[in-house]
Order: structure tokens, then C-alpha cells, then sequence
């Protein structure tokens, strides 16, 4: 690969990417464009913009961006109409907000001339992954630069050093080691490494950062309703919101209420285990809640269907292949199967936990004239049962007669 | 179908059934054998033999049988090694303790020399399909008698008076209509039909009857340790039990937090949509467990392929189909995952959920040497991550490369 | 269900069809409407108006319909863009052709308020269900009837002797019974039944209706180009012609070169096995040159995702569920993957077979760059295999890390 | 990597692996054994001992074998009882092969005390994973050396060079560069590259080696039995033969009649598309014979679920998963399977094509007296079909009602 000329660094003004784009200027001697993106982390942007400037950057090049409800509405959203879980729990916070990083990385590229884009992922992790997959994937001629697998700044004393040679300011919490690593996003907080490395042991409580402790929540339970329009969550007691303002209040509730933790162990798309602590209290909820609208809009054949094909789905999105055709053509699935997942759920809210408990729809397919245990009316014959069973037994029947045949 | 000689019926010794043994008797002018089975119901036995005693059955033919351990051993064990649930939720409890019924049933029946068995289930239900099929997939000659698609005791009225004309005692309470219908054995209790029949509702608290409601439960979280060997759970807190034993104390400990509450909106095989409450305080416990243990033991290739599985799995359960070839090629291929996963994890229990808060074994596939964020002295080349994705990206490239060559 | 009032029957003119449409007057008194379908079966069709007239139809209930286009283009064509295949080898051309005559059969309903169909398919096939499905799915209040399942015509003796009482003329050659039962449309013809019922036997020549035997077929193989168009094949030898024409031109070819022809033993939605003798000419091919087109157009993820889905996708049609929503998910998802799918095939058809032996498109992702066995001016960089391989063997080499330890 | 002090290579005696022998011994200086294996790829193997010993190989370190039955019967079969074809046509006769031989150089390893093993497979093909993964997977402290990703030698004329510099000896024919790669076992043989790299162009007629132009195949077919034991083939007209046996009198048969070529683009496991042309003439005649026996043994259930797992299976043989759990666990449910598929088929040989022409077994479950025209003496109930076709149909007639109600 040549050096590049032009790099667009997903930057967010702290320690690690500012030595990043130090780093860049000096290694490649390039001209270097921040893209600093708003997905809900909860920091403030701004002060990521003096710290470019303050590096050298042209205001020009400093590209700060309020993301949030594209977040949503493009990638969450999409995601939730599957109930979608990685490996049964993991509601995959972190996997899911890389491709539009990634989007507006390759886009920021092409408006600026820029010839590579910069990620500060590690080379041990998925993120890495993800960027880089997605960033191919929309412009196949982008460089893609990760200095984390390219230079020698391999232990914590080194980057300090290299700080302080660049006059790169370090905060003073910052000069010992965090004990664990942190990503958070508008869906979810996740802490790894360090203090959680052992899978054994509980993690402490100051891991968690996004949720109440269940034990610290409210006594009393609350209820809470959601409607949802064609699978997506659109008002919350009954006043419509934005995607964004629906996961922000949404995270409120879940995080007065302590829903959301997860103790994890996953298995990594490059081979290794590891151990993450999740908290995703909104989505958490809004996953019991799409769970509970389906049930009465979605018939079995779509549900049944939709459940054998989200494994594969969750795994592609982990993977970072949001942007390939067979993400695409399971969406499509997807998206058609939520045609009419149009309703309101009612849901309990209490120490930890979400519960659905009843849930409404006029397109519901739940017919109290079939199922009932008084008379129907006329609606099911249970004769017809009979015709039903004797045809599914066929096939078993010959083959029981078969085992007997052979064992005389 | 030809009048039945001898009849080996699934007798609970309750109202219902003795009606049906009656109608036998009267409808056929055949022989009754009863069989009445321990799975953990929770109801004595022994009244079941005076009554059917009382009810002209002969003493010889007159089965009770603890079916407890057989039960957890080899139906409610091998299916929580798949991790099952049915439409994300439904831990099976119901479905899984029909093959065994049927399969006594017709064992009953060629050691008695009978001809045909009969059940107690609707029309309407799935319990109907999973009795016969299994049934019929052992015996492929052997008769299935359902009353209730047969007779014309339409109503309760009629029941009534067909007991009364038949001298069937009548509790004074069974008088009445029950609020809801019931079934429960050592891995859960169901609740469906009449005041639950709007999904809409919320289940009145009298229907929950297998745990405490999460509010009452204990403020104190309580920790428990959980020992696998090869996918079964065996120990608990360091104390070996055998599998009907350790349902029994999970079901104490979920009892006691109020875990495993479910209100539920399902798909019947039989085409309709209903509504039940499920309490599966044990099991719900048990999967937390089972999932946090092969975290550490099954790599990625097994679980994503169990995940897979899994949905498929639990439909033929559900729908009866145990004792099918395709659940055992299925089964076949989960008890070859289970081979190492051994170990224990520790579980905090608290008003209402159940988390895996630490998990080890000598069997764990987790490398803190490869994931760690410190020095890993060699064990992993992050460089080797760069052709990783550049071979996983290939792909994604050449379609991105067409997708330009065509737009232009 | 109470008795019909006005009866759309699936009417081909012939003896079967024609005591149905009598025994619906005489059984029911209702008015019959008759809806005789050109699926390319390759009878005329008018014989089929007179015989109606003649047995009291009134003209304007009289429905002839040529329906080859809607047929091939909104069926077989979408069908074959799964290359659907059902166990191994079927190319589903009875059941591909069933949803289109039921839609029909419903519309005419709706049109002449008709409260009832009625078609010719026995008790003991999958017709019945896919017609009866299709028709359900299409309108929950329309009557379906089936005189075979009703009627007491139950031998061929009976059957021609209210053919005679009934005034309805039987030609010479049906008093006999026909030697097999034979179905045709423009996709395939099927043969089944009687001479054809012990497996182990071969066909007699004389069953094959519809293809050369391939020792008959000319001695000089032949060479044909085909043109796809997103994923529908769209021209032969560079000439445009419409979606039936296309598979006319395709049969043609197949008949003369004697491609096309399975025997077969598959088993039935209603639990039985039965052995059927298929030709099916123009779709071998077809699917050939799909196949081949593809190769060069969709990506191994498109590719492997739709082979995965394809099973399920053919159960669904032979079963009878086309108008289900798992089925149209499935669509979209396939159709999804056609957008590209572009460009022509070169094929060779000779003595029974048909092979691909060239493609070319401008959607083509082959890269000879990329292959090529000479130098490759760096489009592909060989390091990149060894991370590749490294990180995919990470997790093997852990498991086997951990088989010896536990060997030890 | 550190030096490898004792390597066994992969050795086939040719040019391309005496360079590589000799290449390890001057750029590591270390000890080689040479490993050579007879998999029926037709070429003597005892001029590899003497080429080996002029090249310096001690006559302890030479290992020759003869591994064909061990192949088919361990690797072949196992894959072939689960109909496994790689994008729906390739028969993955290098992919299986590749297993074998890396066990045996692992297991070569351990016993001449290697702390390498070296192959000769380039940095673009799918070899390299499948060896690679293999041998890490069957001991993860192994070296695997792949000359062709590491050395300077990238043209032919300095591979030329090199042998000529280390009197190697070069055939006359191996001067000129080969016009296309060649594969060969027992199963099938390959070729690939060079004059075939044009996906449009028809392979030239000298590309194929194992097999007769059907052109100039017998203008009479042939008719052969061949007897399936658990899946596997065991006897041919009626006589036992061995597992290479079997294999070795099949190819002979299938290279008269011309059977078993494929022109074929397919997706690489490192991501790009590539042409091959297979003849697998045994194989093929194989996978028609295993469907046809599975037509009367196997039911729906089994079927359905065998075809549904095989893409997935074939992908992992493709990819060089082999030694993974998950391909193991997909065997148990296969092997399940296989237990009763026992009986002969009846095969048509003719120009090109095999077809099944009749199937028999004391296992069948085609029941002759459920499935005939005529009368089945009680067997099947027609009357079972309308319950069987009500139950399935009340999902989608609650759907239709939703439209209709939604429509309005």
C-alpha cells in the first residue's frame, strides 16, 4: 500500500485518537480531515473540534455530526424487526453502530478527496473488522489505516511518551490505566478487559455506568406502553417520537428500572473468547415489546421462518457485513414480514427485569372465537383435528411399522 | 375404526378423566386400564387408585408410576441442551412431558394386551397432536381414543349430569367453572383459557401459582452455583443430585425470587393463536445456566450451529414430534456439542431474573493469554488480523468495484 | 357446511371433470360456472365449451382462458430463480401450477358470486392441498369442493355408469382404464399410478410423452445461447421472445434432444411415498443456464445463503403454501439477489443432457485478475492468506490445545 | 514463526514439490521427510522414493502409502451419505481429499519427531486453508510451511533457475509451462487455470482426462445395480467390494459412458470466482445411486432436514473445516440418518447421463398399498385429507381475513 495523502480519522478528541492523528501526520506526513460523530455516546462534541484545531487540523477538515436518528432509523431499527441476539443474549450495541461510522467515513473521503480512511480499533477485536469490511465495501479503492496494527506504540508508557513529544495534552485521569475498556452509543454501554478478563469472577460494580443496580431501582413496578408501525417503535404511551427520542426514553426507563446487564462471554469473529459486560437498557425493552407486538400480528410461518434466519442475521451484522448482499436479502425477509407489525404492547418495568403483559392491535390475528374453551360458534371443527393428526402420523406409522417388520 | 376391547387411559383421577373412564366403559362396553403418572405435578397419587377403584377398574389394572426422574433425564434434560425455546420465549414445559405419558401408555398397552389408549385433550389443543403422534410412532396399530372429539358432552352441564347419571362424585368446587385451565408438571405450570382468553389483559395475580409474584420475593439477591457434565446440570452449590432432584431445588429457588413468569401469545400447530401464563421457575433458571456454561466450552462453530438448530428443534417438540427421525438426527448432532461442556457457573437470583454473573471449567476455551489487552507474549499476531479482512473483504470489493463499473 | 349455492369448477372437458360438474348439479342443485385454463398442457381448449353447453352450462358461466404468460412469468419464473429443486431433483411443475388455476378459481367466484369451488384432485394427493390452500389463502370464506373425498363414485365401474346415466358421453378409449395418470402444463408433464406403482421397476417406454428417448436423439450435439435478465431468462440465441414462448422454445429443444426426463420417488404432503415419472424438458434446461449464469454474477454470500434457503422455499410450494407469508419473504429475499443477475449462457444439449459450458456478463464478479495463475499486478496479495488462515484456525487450534490438555 | 528444524512435506516426486524439498533444506537448513500418498490419483508412486533419495532424503524419512480405501471409506463415503454438493453441482473432490492427507502429516510429525509440515499448495487457492486448518486443528503447536506464499520463486523461469542451480532435474515437458492445473484422486480430477481462465470460452476437448467425450461414449446403455449398506455402497451386481474397490469399478464405468464432467465458476473460500473443470465419473454415478435408495428408506422428515443441513455442510468441506466440531456434529445427525438406508438401485448409463431407473429394499417405506389408484383396502382414509387441509389452512384464512378486514 502506498502512503496515503489525505486520511478522514474517526476521531473522537480523546487520548487514544488524537495520538492517532499525530501519528498520521508524522508517519505519512498527510493531511489529515476529523470525523467526530454524535451516536448517543453521551460526550459532548465540541470539545473534540478545539483539540483538531489545536493539532493542526483546518477548521474545513473538522467534520462534527449529529447522528443519532439516522442511527436509529437506518440501523437499530432495521436490526430490532428481527430480535435479533448474537449467540442468545447479546444485543449486539456495539456491531451495529460500526457501518454507519464506517458510511459517513467513506463519504467524508469522497467529498474531501481524501484517499484513506483511519480507525483506532485494536487488532485483536471485531471492530477493526467491521470498519474496515463496511469501508470496502462502499468504496473499494479506499485505504483503510489502522494504527493499531501498524506501529510501535505497544505498551501504555509509550503512548504517554509519544503524547508528550507531540504536545499532545493527557489528562491527568488519564495517565494511569483505565481499568477496563468502554464503548457506548445511543443502544448500549460495553466494558472489557482488564478487571473483567477473568470470566470467573462477578464484575465489580463500578463497571456498570448505564444502569441502575436492580437492587437500587424503584419498589414499585411501572407500566409503560409502546406502539409500533410496521415493526418499529413509534410512540410510547400513546405521544409519538422520533427513533432517537424513542431509545433515549426508552434508556431512561431502563435505566431507572436497572434492565439491560449482561455478563457475556462471545465468541469473536477473529477466533478468541471474550468477556463483556453489556448494559442496553432501552433496547432490552424494546426488544419484549417487538417480541410481544409479533406475537399477535405474525403468523407462525413468518415467525418460525424469521426465527431461523435471525441466527445467521445477527451473526452477519457481529461479523460486519452489514453491507452485503445476504444482509440485504434477509432484510428484505425481514422487512416484508413487518408489514403489519402494527399495534401496542403494554409492559411491566421492575428491578431488572421487562415483562410483557398484554398487547393489542387491529391487525391482530388472534381469534378469541377460535381458541376458545366455551363455544365457538362454529369457527373450528375439532373433527377436522382428527383428519389433521392422522395425516402428520402417516409417515411415522410406516415407519414404526418398518421397526417391527425388522425386528421380527 | 372398529370398537376398542381395552383401553389403557391417562387417568389424573380428576373429574374429567373419570368422566372420560366412565364413557369409556359405557360408549365401548371395554375394558379400562388406568394409568396415572408422578412428572412432578404436584398432586397426590394414591386417590387416583381409590377412585379408580371405586370406578370398576380392577386392581391389576390400575398403573401409578413415578415418572420423575425419567422425566428430567431423558426428555426435560436433552432438550436444555439445545438451549430450547419456542417463538423466543416458551420453555416447552407442556410439550416435553407428553412423549413420556405416551410412550408408558403404550407400553401399558402391550403388556395389558390392550388395544388402544385414550387422553384427556381437546380438539382445539396441541396436546391431542403430541399424544397421538407419539403414540402412533411407537405403535403404528395401536387405537387413540379422544373423547372430546367424539362425544357430544358439550358443556359443562352435560358433564355434569353424564357424572352424576354415572354416580362420579363431584367436588363441591369443580362445580363451578374453573377461572382458567391448568397443567403442571416438574418443569413448569401452565395457565390458559377464560379469564386469560384477552391478550390484551393483564393475568390477574390468583392465576400465578408456582411462584412468588417478583415484588414479594426477597430484597436480598442470593447467588447459587450450578455444576454441568456433558450438557446436564448435576451439582448444585457443590452437592451432586440426580436430575429430578435438581429441577425440584431450582424450582425452590425460582419459587422463592419469583423467576420464570411468562405471559405468552403462541402459535398452536393446529393453526390458531392462544394465550398462556407460564411459570417455569426451575427452567428458567436452567437455561441461564446452560447458555453461561457452553459460553466457555463450545467454540463458535458449535454454537452458531446449535443456534441454528435450535428453532427447528423446538418446533417439533412443540408439535409433537419427539419421538420423530428428524428430532433424533437433530439430537444427534446437539449431544455431540455437549461432549465437554462441563463445568460451573454462579447465578444471582433476584426478584424476578436470574443472570450468570462468573462461569469456569477445566474444559473453558477462554484464552485470557490471546484476548487480554496487556502483553500477550506472542500468542496472537495482531498483523495476521490485516489479511483477515482483506480476504473477507475481497469479496465485498469486487461487488463494489461492479456496482461503479455499472453506474457510471 | 351447508350445501352450495353457485359452483366454480376446475373444468378440462374431460370424462372426470365432467361427472363432477353433473354430480355437482344433481348433488347439490347449485349453477356450475366452468373455468378451463391454457396452461400449456396442450389440448384445445373449445371441445371443453361445447361439452359444457351440451351438459347445461349457460354460456356466460362458461370461463376459457389462455393463461401461458401470467403462468410462466409470475410462477415458473420466480420459481426458478431459487433453482428450486424439491428432494434433490423435482422440479416442482404439478405444484407450480396449482396457486395460479386457484387464484383464477376464486376470482371467477368473486366475479360471478359463486359461493363455491370445486376442483378434480383425490383424496390421497398433494393437489387437493395445494388447491384448497391456495383458494383459503386467497378468500377464508370461499367453499371448497372435492367430489373425490365425497362422492361414492368410488371405482371405475360406478364411475361410468353415472357418466351413462347421466348422458355424459364416454369415448371409446376411457372405458378402458388409462395404464398410469398423467398431468401436463407448459412446465412439465407427470406420470404416476398403476404400471408405474413398484418402484423397482423401470417405466415402459411408452409413458414418456414429452421427450425423446434420449438413444433417439440426433447423434449431433447441439449449442444454444440463453440471455437472463434479473435472474428470468430473456432471450435465446440473442432473439427477445415473452416468458411462455421462451419456455415453449426450451421445451422444444428438450423434447428433441430427449432432456429432462426423472423417475422418481418423492414423498407427499399427506405422509405418503409415490413414484412419479417426470419431463421435463425446457426447465432442465433452464435451470441449467440459470445455475450458469449465476456462477458469474452473484457473490459466494448471495450464492451460499440462497442454496440454504431453497429447500424450505421448495417445501412451501409442493406443499401447497405459494400465497403464505413465509413464502413471500422468501421471495423477497430471492429476488433480492436477482438485481444483477444478468447476462448469457452458452449450453449444450445432447442425448439427455444438458450442460453449461460458457457464461458472460457485463455483472460478471469473475476477475481474472484476481485467478489468474500469471502475474497478477498486485490485485491480489498471497500474505494476506497466511492472517487469513491464521485467525479461521485460531479457534480449531484452541480446541485442540484444550484436547490435549484434557489428554494429559 | 522460528526456523523449523525437521519438516514433513507433502511429496508428490514431481517438479513443483522437489523444488520445494529443496528450498526447505537450503533456506532452513533443516532435516525433511517426505510423505507421499497414493489417493488413487493414477500415477506410480515408487519414482517419488527414488527422486526423494537423489535429493538428499534419508530412507527413514521417506514415507509412501497407499491410502485409497482409508479415503473413500473415511472421508468419500462419510460425504457422500449427505448428497453434498458444493453451489449445487460440484462434487468437492480435491476438498476431501485434503483432510487425509494433512492427518497424515501431523501424525508423521509426531512420530519422526517434525516440529513442521510443509505443502505445496499457492497463496490463491482454497488448498492452503484446507491444509492449513487441518493440521492446526489435528495438533495446534505445529509449523505448516507454505513455500508458495513465502519464496522469491514467482515466475517459471526462476523456478526453472532454481532447479536447475540445485540439479534438480526438469522432464523435457516440464519445460514449457503446463497449459492448465491438474488434481487428481480416486474422486475426481480437475483443472483449472491458464487456457481455461475465460469463463465464456468452451473448455478445449484435451482438458479432459478421465473421461469420454459422451460423444464417443457406447451407443448402448448400460445397466448396473449397486447395493447401499448404512448409507454407503457396498456391492456391485450383486458383488461385495471394498470402499476404493467400489469407487475405482464406478469411475471405470463412469469414463465408458462419459459421465461426470462439469464446466463450473466457482467462489473461492478466500474470495474470489474461479473456473474448473471436474470429471468425477464415479461420484457422480454415486450421488444418483445414494438419492435413489434414499427414495424408499429415508422419510420427509429426515429427508427434508438432510437437504436443508447439506449446504452447510458442503460449505464446511469446501472451506476446510473437516476437523471442526460443528462438521462433526452435522455428521452425527447425517450418520443418524443413514441407518436403515440399505437396499440396491437400479442405474441407466448412457452418454453422459446416469439415471435411476429402479430402487428397492427390505427397509422401504413406500407402501404400495397407501398410495395406489386403486382400492387400498382401508389403508389411507380420504376423509383424514379434508381435516389435514382444514388445520393447515385456518393460519392463512385468519390472514385472509385480516386483509379483507384491513381493506375495507
Amino acid at each position: 500500500m502506498s502512503a496515503p495523502k489525505k486520511v478522514v480519522l474517526a476521531y473522537s478528541g480523546g487520548l487514544d485518537t488524537s495520538i492517532i492523528l499525530k501519528w498520521l501526520q508524522t508517519e505519512y506526513g498527510c493531511e489529515v480531515v476529523t470525523f467526530t460523530a454524535d451516536l448517543g455516546q453521551g460526550e459532548e462534541l465540541e470539545p473534540a473540534r478545539e483539540k483538531a484545531i489545536m493539532l493542526g487540523i483546518k477548521p474545513e477538515n473538522i467534520y462534527i455530526e449529529d447522528l443519532r436518528e439516522a442511527f436509529v432509523r437506518d440501523y437499530v431499527n432495521p436490526m430490532f424487526r428481527a430480535n435479533t441476539v448474537y449467540e442468545g443474549q447479546y444485543l449486539l450495541g456495539t456491531s451495529i453502530a460500526r457501518p454507519l461510522i464506517s458510511k459517513r467515513l467513506v463519504e467524508i473521503a469522497e467529498e474531501t478527496g481524501a484517499d484513506a480512511v483511519a480507525h483506532g480499533a485494536t487488532g485483536k477485536g471485531n471492530d477493526q473488522v467491521r470498519f474496515e469490511l463496511a469501508c470496502y465495501a462502499l468504496n473499494p479503492n479506499i485505504k483503510v489505516i489502522a494504527p493499531w496494527r501498524l506501529w510501535d506504540l505497544t505498551s501504555r508508557t509509550r503512548l504517554l511518551e509519544f503524547a508528550e513529544q507531540n504536545q499532545i495534552p493527557v489528562a491527568k485521569d488519564k495517565r494511569g490505566e483505565a481499568p477496563f475498556s468502554v464503548d457506548a452509543n445511543l443502544l448500549h454501554t460495553s466494558s472489557e478487559g482488564k478487571v473483567l478478563e477473568d470470566p470467573a469472577e462477578m464484575a465489580p460494580d463500578y463497571v456498570f455506568q448505564r444502569t441502575n443496580n436492580p437492587e437500587d431501582a424503584p419498589d414499585e413496578a411501572q407500566i409503560v406502553e409502546i406502539t409500533f408501525d410496521k415493526g418499529d417503535a413509534v410512540a410510547i404511551d400513546g405521544k409519538a417520537v422520533s427513533p432517537a427520542e424513542m431509545l433515549t426514553q426508552l434508556n431512561e426507563l431502563g435505566k431507572t428500572h436497572g434492565i439491560g446487564r449482561l455478563d457475556f462471554v462471545e465468541n469473536r469473529f477473529v477466533g478468541m473468547k471474550s468477556r463483556g459486560i453489556y448494559e442496553t437498557p432501552g433496547g432490552t425493552i424494546l426488544l419484549e415489546a417487538h417480541r410481544g407486538i409479533e406475537q399477535i400480528t405474525l403468523d407462525s410461518g413468518s415467525g418460525h421462518l424469521k426465527d431461523s434466519l435471525m441466527p445467521r442475521y445477527a451473526e452477519l451484522i457481529y461479523n460486519g457485513f452489514w453491507f452485503s448482499p445476504e444482509r440485504e436479502m434477509l432484510q428484505a425477509a425481514i422487512d416484508k414480514s413487518q408489514e403489519l407489525v402494527s399495534g401496542t404492547v403494554r409492559l411491566k418495568l421492575y428491578k431488572g427485569s421487562v415483562f410483557c403483559v398484554g398487547r393489542w392491535s387491529e391487525n391482530s390475528l388472534y381469534s378469541e372465537a377460535h381458541v376458545t374453551f366455551e363455544d365457538d360458534a362454529g369457527a373450528y371443527d375439532q373433527k377436522d383435528a382428527a383428519g389433521f393428526i392422522n395425516l402428520n402420523a402417516l409417515r411415522l406409522k410406516l415407519l414404526a411399522a418398518r421397526k417391527r417388520r425388522l425386528a421380527k
